[in-house]
């Protein structure tokens, strides 16, 4: 089945999807993108999602060329469309076209693009029971990864280095810390406390790590924000790793050493858990 | 008049010329490009920008769907049809329209753009006689400058700040040395001596630069490559940059100090006379 995507105000099918050449999004990467999960039809931390883009565009002197409840009127119907039950709607907007200048142009209108992603096993993924094997990179990527643009070819050959080492992902170190993954953030566990890197220009503020970290609060998990490296990870009790798409998702080696027993920890699993129960419960 | 421009195997009015909204050049940023100055109808260095996109490509693990032979009748066809005396060629590569996913697709065609951009002014650029005010700011960028990819966000929002300080670009400066400028590359000339920092994957390999070197070099004008402070550029007798499209432009202020006299510097002048007139000679 070809899907229905969304583009300026038009539901199209996948095929007749296109932008203008002179797209900035794809002669600069002058665009930014959220990617908000679904489970049982329903919207995932969309508010946060909505929040988080409104930021992005703001940091960049952009405009979200549609409201917020415009905005999730669309991921809707496309959801509805494309009868999704479990998948995720990805949306990007970019400053739009214009004849290519490094000056940002005076009159053009933004760019919006939206379409979904089946993923029947999301929640089922066999990644959350076996957990996954990581490698550390150095991180390459550019000095504003708190705003979520679409500059993600780092991410991408990082994500490819993992899969010829034999790995699932990589997570990349920077000044021998560790940032975050391709496109989740990280933590380890050691003692009981969750340790994990505190918000910064470094990372991306996730909204699925707000949300988690909000949850270990409240179940009386203790949390330390401060950078940590790789070696302290590989002697860790257990490390995961949290992101819209992958939830809670265990990570059993990194380096090729295993982490704690070599199986998903129990607070990985205890958090995954209480992370889906509560958005069910609260997705929209 | 429209534009003719080129895109994936077909002449299109520019209007007309799009690409999916799942290019990877749109969603990643996994493309390169060139620019190619045109003088007097004919191409400046092609032979050079040929083999730099070989190499950007290659560093990718990227094909280029068209031979350098097809490339360059390309080129010389948007030249002819729309009727380019002086001016710039536009190429973008990207690893082609896919499914969303880090991971890089097996089975995308690479998508394959050109345009022209007329300039008339590119010989007579005012620019080029008044000379230029740069500013300094912190170099963002991600880690393999010596790629040509379209990740030009932070460049394009260091023009931008260069715009708002009442300066025409801006010098990027990474632990205390000069990188390069937003979209060229930069030096200052001491009691004789050209300064220019060397090839590593901190800086573009421009092909101008690399022109100019060896016209520098046969006319006895020592080069030293190695980085420089701010402050040791403040204090120089002339600075300037080079570009495909800036060709050599002398540099008069930095962070509000004047460069020597404050006039655009007798080497740069020099430089950019000679540049121009091997180019022409040379052109294709």
């Amino acid at each position: 089945m070809s899907r229905i995507v969304y583009v300026n105000g038009e539901y199209l099918p996948e095929g007749d999807a296109r932008v203008s050449i002179f797209d900035r999004g794809f002669l600069f990467a002058d665009g930014v993108y959220e990617v908000t999960a679904v489970l049982g039809g329903k919207l995932v931390d969309f508010p946060g999602h909505a929040a988080r883009l409104e930021r992005s565009l703001g940091e960049l002197e952009m405009k979200s060329p549609v409201s917020i409840e415009d905005l999730l009127e669309i991921h809707r119907q496309l959801v509805d469309r494309n009868e999704i039950d479990n998948g995720l709607v990805y949306l990007q907007i970019t400053r739009g076209a214009a004849d290519r200048d490094f000056v940002f142009p005076e009159d053009a209108e933004p760019t919006i693009v939206l379409f979904t992603q089946a993923k029947p096993n999301l929640i089922d993924n066999p990644a959350a029971k076996t957990g996954i094997k990581i490698i550390s990179v150095e991180d390459q990527r550019w000095g504003r990864r708190d705003i979520k643009t679409v500059q993600l070819l780092y991410p991408s050959i990082a994500k490819m280095m993992a899969r010829k080492a034999g790995a699932d992902d990589a997570w990349l170190v920077e000044d021998g810390h560790v940032t975050e993954g391709t496109s989740n953030n990280a933590y380890i566990v050691k003692n009981g406390v969750i340790v994990t890197r505190s918000l910064s220009t470094d990372i991306l503020h996730g909204i699925t790590r707000a949300a988690v970290l909000k949850l270990a609060e409240s179940s009386q998990i203790q949390v330390e924000e401060r950078p940590f490296t790789i070696d302290e990870a590989q002697t860790a009790d257990e490390a995961f790793i949290t992101s819209a798409s992958a939830f809670v998702t265990p990570v059993i080696e990194i380096d090729g050493r295993k982490i704690g027993t070599g199986e998903p920890g129990p607070i990985a699993k205890r958090l995954r858990e209480i992370y889906l129960e509560e958005s069910l419960k609260v997705a929209i």
